[in-house]
């Protein structure tokens, strides 16, 4: 199993960005430095497409202490990407492109940090690799504030997004309150086909400040049941605070967002604001109360200053744990977290699993921690997601603004 | 001057809450605890309507160590208003009314903490008062995160927000850099007719990641030059990152946000975003960039979690400077703050000014702060901002999410 593999290694990031990809670098990056084996240690401009064009830094030339601030730098430090990779059996001209840069740096171990379409990737690349009998070991790293990922138990980039959702939601909750004259405050939240980060809206209770409702895209969203459900609140208490993921969709499928506006919604004609800002102006229209619609947008994903400590340091393991893996002889996996069992006390460790676990499909939240009605969440979700945004990460800050890591980018001569 | 009044002393908050206005709250209530002559100490629900509507808490009765983390709390923990009073000399019916409420629990000092109309409401007051022969010694206690009072430095809740969109802007522009398409994005900044705020995004540029251009209301807006400027900007670089004050407006003086859409604009329809929305809808169907916008709403002035040290220090002490005053026989006044000489390093000490030199009017970015082109802002404005956002909060947190402060809210017996 374990046969030495002497070579470069190449790491590379993929799909949206989150507040802790950096530190699976810095965790990629660091492991790679101390192993013998591993005789150069790369990193791709914009994940894939940098090994296809053959743009690599050598990361041994960058100062070790700013590399080292990788771990608190939100973002894609080596920028990404949104490369869907062709089949190689189909069409293999990436694949020899691909090949090729392997060859000039002579890459014997490839990792990729991505969500599923990452995996699918480097499941492909391994498959050409193999087929053409060039010996590299490819493991994925997975990252998604998204959570979706099938094969894990939550994904590096999830807690850290559901703490800044959290923390934003108690904040705007108490916001809302100060004035005698009641308000409906809708959030929206991303999550395209998944409601993990919606549903941790439900962590601002930590701080007394949960929201009223929350809608997931696990539930057909009704519009006339969420109009119903948010007056009822809104009568009872003179104040309700929805958290909406931006992939609610109808019954037949089409997003709210995008769905042609129907009469009921109370507006004929098109508007360029998002989720929240339409369910807002549907809200206003049919109850009268004043309403605001928060769109978190790219915050979320990039709020590293909120970045939990937990998160953090599974990112940098899940990084660790790629290289070592690698250099053990271990190929074709994606390192995933498995809780533990410790009565009551969280603990996660990494294990690896195949890649094609992850490619391609998406893990919804279960709808047993959905409530009932289909509008909130369930205790055994907040139980699932709590450990996950704990710890105060210790970034650097310089004048109180965000000390980020300044990267050389030397390419290798 | 300083003669002995014995009495008990009432507190309120007013307008827009902020990050640090409990902390002020907290500045007027130990200090009066300590204070032998102050008798009771009371907050008024609601800013003035609970002074109106004889709606009172006793602060007393109060655990001192939750109001402690008032500190750092956001949002205003004793509910806000926006009542505008009427002049006394006019209809004085709500000025008996509060004489009846300090009759009632012989208030004897009044601090109010809010923006301009506060301070004009406090100078009624205390005209009133004296016109009725009932002694009570009026201090105000400034705050408002637009910056924008006469009479002092800046402001309590400036620093906080700054620091929110500082940073804010910083991992957004991170965030921006990560796909080689290029984007461009625009951020929505509060501030109605001042742009200290949108200034602030500046300060981005101290973490290395500064917007390329400010729009802020003191420059009127050509829709003509932005599109031009920010297609400049795109064309050099592959990407553009905006800061837009929310009251931009055009030279006629209609803003930007509400003005009835011209051909120009790209779309002639109405329309439910706010400002950034509509800002890159015209740059997308001018340009056929891809944008986006983002508006930061109320996280900006709730956002507690990046509270400036520097800010909430300085509301503490604006609040222990009131009562200090007012026990001192000082009446009339509002706090305010001086910036000091020293060399380059950052001090500030509190005095007092009339009230009226706040009342109703508001300080502007001064034009000679804003860049000649109208489109950024000169080193002077980040010299007097940038020590404004400094100092880590030492905010309590448990389990990863803020500890607010519950009030039990006591009214008296």
């Amino acid at each position: 199993m374990s046969e030495k593999l002497r070579g470069a290694c190449l790491f590379a990031q993929s799909g949206g960005p989150t507040s802790v990809i950096n530190a699976s670098a810095y965790g990629v990056f660091s492991t790679a430095f101390a192993m013998p084996e591993i005789t150069g240690v790369y990193g791709a401009a914009n994940g894939i497409l940098g090994v296809l064009n053959d743009v690599v830094y050598d990361m041994r030339r960058e100062d070790p202490e700013e590399l080292k601030l990788l771990v608190n730098t939100p973002s894609s430090a080596l920028g990404s990407c949104r490369y869907k990779i062709a089949d190689p059996e189909k069409d293999d001209t990436d694949f020899r492109r691909i090949l090729d840069t392997f060859k000039k740096y002579d890459v014997r171990y490839f990792f990729y940090n991505g969500g599923n379409d990452s995996m699918d990737t480097c499941s492909k690349i391994s498959r050409f690799m193999q087929s053409s009998g060039y010996e590299c070991r490819v493991i994925g790293i997975p990252k998604t504030i998204d959570n979706d990922l099938c094969g894990t138990d939550h994904c590096p980039g999830f807690g850290s997004a559901a703490r800044y959702i959290a923390t934003s939601m108690a904040e705007v909750s108490l916001d809302t309150k100060v004035y005698n004259t009641g308000t409906v405050t809708i959030l929206e939240i991303m999550g395209r086909h998944a409601g993990w980060l919606a549903g941790a809206a439900a962590l601002a209770g930590l701080s007394g400040e949960a929201p009223d409702l929350i809608y997931l895209p696990e539930v057909d969203f009704d519009m006339e049941r969420f109009i119903r459900e948010v007056s009822e609140i809104y009568k009872a208490k003179n104040n309700c605070l929805v958290a909406v993921s931006e992939g609610i969709h109808y019954a037949d499928g089409s997003f709210v967002s995008e769905a042609a506006v129907s009469a009921t919604d109370g507006f004929g004609h098109s508007q360029l604001g998002g989720l929240a800002a339409r369910l807002a102006a549907v809200v206003k229209e049919r109850t009268g109360a004043k309403v605001r619609g928060i769109e978190l947008s790219l915050l979320q994903r990039c709020g590293a200053h909120l970045a939990s400590q937990t998160d953090i340091d599974e990112a940098l393991l899940a990084g660790k744990t790629a290289v070592e893996a690698a250099v053990n002889g271990i190929t074709d996996k994606m390192v995933v977290f498995v809780r533990e069992d410790r009565g009551g006390e969280y603990a996660c460790r990494t294990a690896l699993e195949p890649l094609a676990l992850a490619a391609n499909a998406e893990k919804k939240v279960p709808r047993e921690w959905i409530n009932e009605a289909g509008n909130g969440v369930t205790q055994a979700f907040i139980d699932y997601a709590a450990p996950l945004i704990r710890g105060e990460n210790r970034r650097v800050t310089e004048n109180g603004m965000p000390r980020f890591a300044k990267l050389k980018k030397v390419r290798p001569e």
